[in-house]
C-alpha cells in the first residue's frame, strides 16, 4: 500500500486539496475529465438558465452516465471472457483427443510396418525355397 | 433508435424532469446510484464541514472515480480478450495441423494394410506353389 498524500486539483477554476492513497497523476486525469465535462455544459446554451442546482444533479448524471455505460461494458466484457475460456477449453479438449488419437494411429503403423518387414523377409524364404524345389529335379536331369 | 422521452427522478430529494433517449429504467439506476453516494456522504463525519460547493465537488471526484475505475477495467478486459483470441487463433491452427496429421497417418494405414493383404496373398500364393513343387516329384514315385 502507498502512503496517504495530499494533492491539489483545479476543478471549475477552483483549487481542491484531496487527500488519500490515490496517485496525484490518476487524480489530475479525473480533474481534467471534470473539467471537459464543465467546458461541454458552458457549451450548451440549454444549460446557461439552469439554477446551480441543477447544473450540478446534471453533471451528475452526465458522469454517472459514463461510469454506467463503462461498467455495462465492463459486464459484456466478462461475458465474452467466460465464452472465450470455454472455446478455449473445448479447443484444448479436442486438441488432447487428437494427440491421442495420432498416438494411436502412429503405434497402428508401428505394427503394421513390422509385419510387413516379416512377410517380406518370409515371400524372399519362400522364393528361395521355391527356386530350389523347382531346380531340384531339374539339376538331377 | 428510441423516440425522445420525458422522465421525472429523484436526486438528493428534489424532482429533476430528464428529457434525452435513455430508457426510464437506466435513468433511476443512475438515480439511486447517485442518491447511495448521497448517503454515503451524509454518514461521513469528515463532510459535514464542507461548503455545498465542496460537497457537490466531491460528488463529482466519487463518481468520475467510479468511472475511471471502471474504464481502466474495460482496457485491462480488452487486452485479456486479446489475448484469448491469439490463444485461440493457435489452438486451432494447432488443431488444424493434427487434423492434417490424422489424415496422412490414416492413409498410411490404408497404404499399409492394403499391401499386407497383397503379401498375405502372394504367401499364400507362394506356399501352395511350394507344396506342389515339392509333392511333385514324391507323387512321381
Amino acid at each position: 500500500m502507498s502512503a496517504k498524500k495530499s494533492t491539489q486539483v483545479l476543478i471549475g477554476g477552483k483549487i481542491y486539496t484531496l487527500s488519500g492513497y490515490e496517485e496525484e497523476d490518476y487524480l489530475q486525469r479525473i480533474a481534467t475529465y471534470i473539467n471537459g465535462k464543465l467546458s461541454e455544459f458552458e457549451e450548451l446554451e440549454s444549460v446557461h438558465n439552469f439554477t446551480v442546482d441543477m447544473k450540478n444533479t446534471l453533471l451528475d448524471i452526465n458522469i454517472a452516465d459514463d461510469y454506467f455505460k463503462a461498467k455495462d461494458l465492463c459486464e459484456k466484457y466478462e461475458g465474452d471472457l467466460e465464452n472465450k475460456d470455454k472455446e478455449i477449453y473445448d479447443l484444448k479438449h479436442d486438441l488432447i483427443s487428437n494427440q491421442v488419437r495420432i498416438e494411436t494411429l502412429e503405434e497402428q503403423i508401428g505394427t503394421l510396418e513390422a509385419e510387413k518387414k516379416e512377410l517380406l523377409t518370409l515371400k524372399a524364404r519362400l522364393e528361395a525355397s521355391l527356386e530350389d524345389a523347382l531346380l531340384g529335379p531339374s539339376s538331377e536331369d
